[in-house]
């Protein structure tokens, strides 16, 4: 099959998503769904290996938009787990429930994800917290409507400063909050109660990628005695990583590091920017997501529950040669 | 004895040290020793007694100047300690005899430290650093200087970014430099084969009071597996410790942080700016001075060699009512 | 619906478990299983959403008798993640089915329990016990009837030193038994192959909640190099839990601590007495189950699949407004 | 059921196993499957009781052969897990196609474990082994036909220095291999990026069977910050450990470590020769297998998935009056 | 020499100490150094030999009286280090300036210990104790005096309950105390700034000796990120631990840990009570002593400086065959 | 002056430890310090500056033999350290004098180490030795001369099988041996009560250099509990090392890991032999010597002591232009 055969939702979806006017894991993946749905719904496919040849097109012309979107291969992986039957009709069937499904799911998963991150918050806890992530940030809502007082160390996060947008929004929520640079926080891990961050994607072995710093982090809250808690919505597992695949660490401009008049005084160095690390499972203490928390070790289990428990992806490695 | 009685160069001596036009840690001991020679030569005290009293006085003035230099309790627990004799001119004598050596002892520590420092170091080693430290560029330098190529993971350090600085130095000796931000760390860890960074002071219980983050650092060396030498001159002995007192983290203005525009911008929050942390002597592998390489639990038997094994202090703990 | 729409079986449950007529984790179980068993063949509900509805207070009402038994909402779960069907008749049967299969489960699990325990005891093989628990003893016992000699050493468990039964049941079943005092256990660590305990609760996270002082014992028992073994039925998996609920330490009298004779004698100090901690995951080595043995970072699976995938409690969830 | 009506390709492939002529695990595992589905085939059993039986009987004279060999019972248990139906034909039928997708299974799980396995590698990685392992040379190959360059520190592996077979296989390879004595593994695992070994068998509470000396190496590993990765086909997963048991640990011919002539000039000492250790499950960063990767704590959900949620074991225990 | 030529104050102090009519380390120490003076005035010995041979033997007759009370060999040791001269008047002078001086200290050490503990304190730092420690407690006292506030976690310490009279202790000098059973450490370890105990001796490899307990609750003290801190006058330091000596660890009555009632309601088991465990020194941070404070590592050169640096017994050994 | 004006005796000791016709670290001390006393006694120098360069020379001729053997620069440290005196006589007679306590301190070092080490045994106890140390073997020796029964697993230490000396003089003695692989060393260590073994030299920092193998077995001993105890004459602190050198690490010919004909068999592969590694003074508990026992942290004060304060060697360092 041709990609001009695709439908044109499709390749709308797959051009909004590549020129990221569509941004943001939960977007993209909601656009995907929708477009699945969208050919599915439009298929006049004649016996079901053409129903699924079309689906896995449409599945890889998204797919290529932005290859290492974690949400985009777990929104097809959904799909393609579910998608079943004889016929055509119930093959489409099948894909109209998976993606609605799917959806809904996107729809009220961080508040859901909220409300079980704030199950471990205690009243009067002190959270310190690493760059900015609305998954975080959607548990302490949730704990401060549930009329917990909170406060927290907000680490700045060179060298974009995330942690000033974290300190201004908890600081809206009612949260007392102290900003302090990177360096210092095992200096103030004693007075806190949990370390509290995002995540970017989730690998298969509980390995946690999240922003530049949080292993280390995360490496001195257990030599202090606090527990890390990831927050993390199900489209940031990685799926690729069931199959061992390891998550690339996107290297940023180093213009983010040292501007060039600074640079220009320092002389003839090499800087490096990269974006994200890894945190081994033994140093976090549970990820909470819309389906509740696990132990990093446990999420496994979920993703080959949520996204297909074989290990090879139903659609995409299909097509491989 | 009234200080009016002190000698002009005790009093000059104080003056520019409280005005900080003399700074850092071996100036500041320098001035002292040299004050107090001074004051001993021109002494007309008629007694042992009215000599040990005129010298207190002088050390007393010298040190109410700047109450947390630690060079300048060390200068005067050098002298104190070794001032001795049975008359005005014994004492005398001892007392321009030790601060000579105290002198001779501060203008070549740097250069035997690096000595040291640059033997612990391999040809085509990597080492990370962090803050600024004359005395850790020291051991680099004498180590390019035997011919060494070594490469530097340099963190910049904030608030304040002294790593610019050591970066500009590493490079100008022909280190080949890669300036990262304090966060990614632990994600260079596995490429470094040292963690080599100063102190701003040691205590006598084989803690590193260093540049906030340094305990952070060391934390994640050891986890990763990486040895910490500090580098740092006896003079960075901390003899209060040995009374168990606790170093205080001087605590810096917060604008160093987020400047005003910033902060405006991010609303009601705290900002906290401690200078220093404590690392503990677990994490830190070998302690590089003049006098040799130590493991942090032994500096406590070189500081009572130093500065005196009484733990009080010979002359101020004396003058306590 | 009314309450007074209830059952009478199922108010007679509620009475007599709020009263702790009816006590202990299994007992608790089996009583609320029966008595929904009783409201559904009882229904004469003309409608699914009706049926439902009885069933949803009949479970409340339990529920409430005593909120934090742990094994009561997995009873509830456990049901209530079985009831299905289009049709109140279907709905009944699934009731009935689900509700026998969670007694006759009940009925075996701790001597399957026992079973899977004793297998990791080899002749000759020390324990140490803290606490009293069946389900730990259920595996000694299995291992002594399998032909094993055990020797053990039982930390008293101040403050009710129900360490006491625990030594004279080990010493019924033929073990030679060595009482101590809980602050002895690390002087005897090097001398056990296996710390073995119950659990009052296990958490999603792979926390275990028992008697107060298993998680220093745990530690401890980690630093030493001894296995921590865990031995607990699945109804003390704890379903809150999955949405990130912490388990509440209950403070018991602070007369089982201190008499008042001694506490006069002592004069103005506050005394504390929590019944249970917190041991993280990482210290224990297995759970042994009915269902076999886990490493407690798994449980999360055992739960989800036992009590319901769902993380919201499938009926009492579904009753908030 | 007397033996004497098993079906003769039973009794061929138990003779053939009790023998050794078929050895290995996936040989040992394929002609159980095979054998089961003759006498499944071959049945003229009436009832399903007497179906049920009969495959019983076929099952205890397959595995009576080499109660230790782990392969064996796996594939009794998948078989038996996935038999069902009403009625004799449909038992059979599913016998026959359990058997033919263990089998189908079987044939690709290496070529696509060792696919998972190099997606951990990356292009000029230095790995260490320890003893010799197909599995864990299918990640080498499969990372190296990915284009990726290797090197390898390669453990001799006393007694049987079977890392001579490794290091030429290795060496054949293209990688770069250096050959090492065991003790020397921690002076060169600063210089390794992964711990790469197989596993003999892997229990439920995720420790990892393996030639002796793992346990060892895998600790070291962790203080040297290095992940260590066990490839491991899912056949190797123990099934009696989900019950709790522990494998057992065969001891070998002493003349492996001293021959006779040595031994005679040392005197009068004993020899230990086992063959195997036990590395806890805190020790290994990820199980690689046919079916994707897993944190050691999560294996005993796979285990349950493929062979059985009942931790008894399906057929043989039911038999156990 | 014959016993019945020691002085009769040496007969007298051997047997008030037997009797433990003298008791207490301090005391003990001080009755010895006292009755060595008054065999030295008393001495008409007319050889440097002979008069050595007496103290020799005055020296023997005093520690035979209680093998394992540590002060006694410290202030024997304390004393022969000193005795040196060519002739019996400066040997006699010697022994009665060593003597004295040693007196001297012992009457000063607690104070001087109480200040250096104190400086580690902060206002509001919280405590946690073990057992009862007058050197501890000497800490608190000085900190209280120097105007801090504290709170403290007070152990009850089974089986004796010393932590009664440390709790008592504590309130009388206005400390906030809360009483926990031995167990309940742990849990609120996460509240103390400090762990702070006393000891029963300190061994030459740094390990300490102190009441049964303190290694588990130091092992939990470092697992939790707690500083732990032991206060100990030097005459706690064991010199036959610089020979490798280990400290004999005292059992005492059973009956301490259960009433003969209980003992025969549990029936057939054996009760052990050990009354010291040991601490490794990498599980403590500091040890307070009158002569400052030192990391555990270190205080073998206190003692070599203190004890004498033979590490023979100067006197005791001399007289071994 | 000229080396031919260097005491004939000089000439032979240097020739003859150069041809390794005199080995091992104490004949080669021994040798160094009667050829220093030789040239003192027959020097005719006319000044103490030419007395002093005869020495240097004399030093430095010895030095040259064989730079890596630690004995020697500790044998010409300690006398050079001692070598004080305004007039040729008494340099010559402090020469004579230090040489002579020298050797005498040489003579009965091992007898007396053995005696401290054997203080740390217990009766019954079992240790696991590596490699062969004469220094350990004396710990054993007197453990059993006083009547205590051990036990050993000895590992057989690839590739020169010097487990096999030690397994002999052990069984000699009345040890109950058993000999195992150097892999298998984990699996035995629960059964262990002490690891012991000797020291090819001891660093400044506490770290220990020993055949190789060694540090990866202190690390599985901290994991499991057991203490590790260095069994080292002070002739093998290095004296280097206090200024930072680190310890050259030999490389051995490959054909001690594999012969010929194997390595034929293995194709193109490298053999690395490195003979000694490095343990950090973390994972010793006890450094046992002549002089007493340390924990490694403390033995640069004892180096200090016996080789020069002075961080540089008094003769050799005053030499470099």
């Amino acid at each position: 099959m041709d990609s001009q055969d695709l439908h044109p939702a499709v390749e709308t979806a797959a051009e909004d998503i590549a020129s990221m006017e569509i941004r943001g894991a939960a977007a993209i993946a909601a656009t995907a769904a929708a477009a699945l749905r969208a050919q599915a719904e439009a298929s006049d496919a004649e016996t079901p290996e053409a129903f699924r040849a079309e689906l896995l097109a449409a599945a890889r012309r998204l797919r290529e938009t932005r290859p290492t979107a974690v949400s985009l291969p777990n929104a097809i992986r959904y799909v393609a787990s579910r998608t079943e039957g004889d016929s055509v009709p119930a093959l489409r069937e099948s894909v109209v429930v998976s993606t609605t499904a799917f959806e809904a799911r996107l729809e009220r998963a961080q508040s859901e994800l909220g409300r079980v991150g704030a199950n471990r918050l205690q009243n009067g806890d002190t959270i310190m917290t690493h760059c900015h992530s609305t998954d975080a940030l959607a548990c302490v809502e949730a704990a401060v409507e549930g009329g917990k007082e909170l406060s927290a160390f907000v680490k700045e996060t060179r060298p974009r400063q995330q942690g000033h947008i974290t300190a201004r929004a908890l600081a809206e929520l009612g949260v007392s909050v102290t900003l302090i640079v990177d360096s210092a926080a095992r200096h103030y891990l004693d007075e806190a109660d949990h370390v509290l961050v995002g995540a970017d994607s989730i690998a298969a072995d509980g390995s946690v990628i999240n922003k530049i710093g949080t292993s280390g982090l995360a490496v001195n809250a257990r030599e202090r005695g606090v527990p890390v808690v990831v927050a993390a919505q199900t489209i940031k597992l990685h799926p690729e990583t069931l199959t061992g695949h390891t998550v690339e660490i996107e290297t940023r401009d180093e213009r983010e590091v040292v501007d060039d008049e600074a640079r220009a005084g320092i002389g003839d160095v090499a800087v490096a920017n990269p974006a994200f690390d890894v945190t081994p499972p033994r140093y976090v203490d549970a990820i909470v997501t819309e389906s509740g928390q696990f132990p990093p070790e446990s999420v496994v289990t979920l993703m080959r529950e949520l996204f297909g428990e074989e290990h090879r992806d139903p659609w995409l490695d299909a097509g491989v040669p």
